[in-house]
């Protein structure tokens, strides 16, 4: 997926939509958070297996595709507008984890 | 960027260091929603201009990358282990958000 | 409010409703953040004066009532379940705030 | 635990510092939630079984301890500075919950 596209997208919908001025950086860091614990919300009561036989019930699934698309959307909207290059700041981050986690000895 | 590549990546991290048992949904979900609140952390105490600023500020515009990623990889990850489609998710999301928000009719 | 007696209630309301295989702290956890994000989305496309007047809009005040009351009945149970004495968790907090913020001299 | 005299005695903390203009709802808002996050994430990759236990490990223990203080602070003070009355807002969700969830029959 192209998610510079997908900012410029975004942009032009809430251009159209008069919404720019909701959309500063700490606003669209609370929408993140309540998209992930919406997100959260379906396995909330689940036991871990019933969690990870999730695509085997057709509308919690379903469900889950769409709060999966929401966080994506207001993350990259907040990268868009706090000026973060998501492609670079993963690529740092996965160094530091690389650095901070280091493999265990292989046998 | 290519988030097919970032989750084959990330399954090879999590694989070597044997840290597969914990990831399944509902603990990635957890997880998400514990970097989406890191996030915001940054912005809870700024007023909204000077959360538009962000990128003015070196060390939080730094911090803010870090935890754009954490969240993005944790996503990609939960996407990948519950069988959602993150591009596919977010095309039938922008479709329902075009019918449940009609753009308002121009002048 | 008694919080204790707050707890006794809800151990009755649960056991009543067969609900207690369900009520780990790791489920309350969760669904403690997802109270806390409703809550939290009452105000985010609010600027920080309207959300001030919060008690000026009698729909969302209401609205604001239940999910504070969400939060808390869940933290109750979460302490409750944990082992946690919340009276006691906040005095040894007080004093662990007060050391890590002195108050500022008086002129 | 009276909660009234938590929420007098947070104001003249706040008033000491200053901190007067950072706690309007929104704020408070946002500060609940990442307390709420930082006590789910203790629990994030434990097992049910594990979350169960945690009064047995002293350290995670008291950390539990303190977040659980820091939610109940910033839920107390989000009540007080948005006039909501705590003890009616319980007793009314709690009357709500029980038409919800009828209990089941008895045999």
């Amino acid at each position: 997926m192209d998610l510079h596209a997908l900012q410029t997208r975004l942009r032009g919908f809430a251009a159209e939509r008069n919404w720019e001025s909701y959309l500063n950086p700490k606003n669209l860091a609370m929408a993140l958070t309540v998209e992930a614990a919406e997100l959260q919300e379906i396995f909330q009561w689940l036991t871990p297996e019933e969690a990870a036989d999730i695509a085997s019930k057709p509308e919690a699934h379903q469900h889950l595709g769409e709060e999966v698309a929401d966080v994506l959307m207001y993350l990259v909207q907040l990268a868009d507008r706090s000026g973060i290059d998501l492609e670079a700041a993963v690529e740092r981050k996965l160094l530091l984890n690389a650095r901070k986690y280091p493999p265990p000895p292989q046998a």
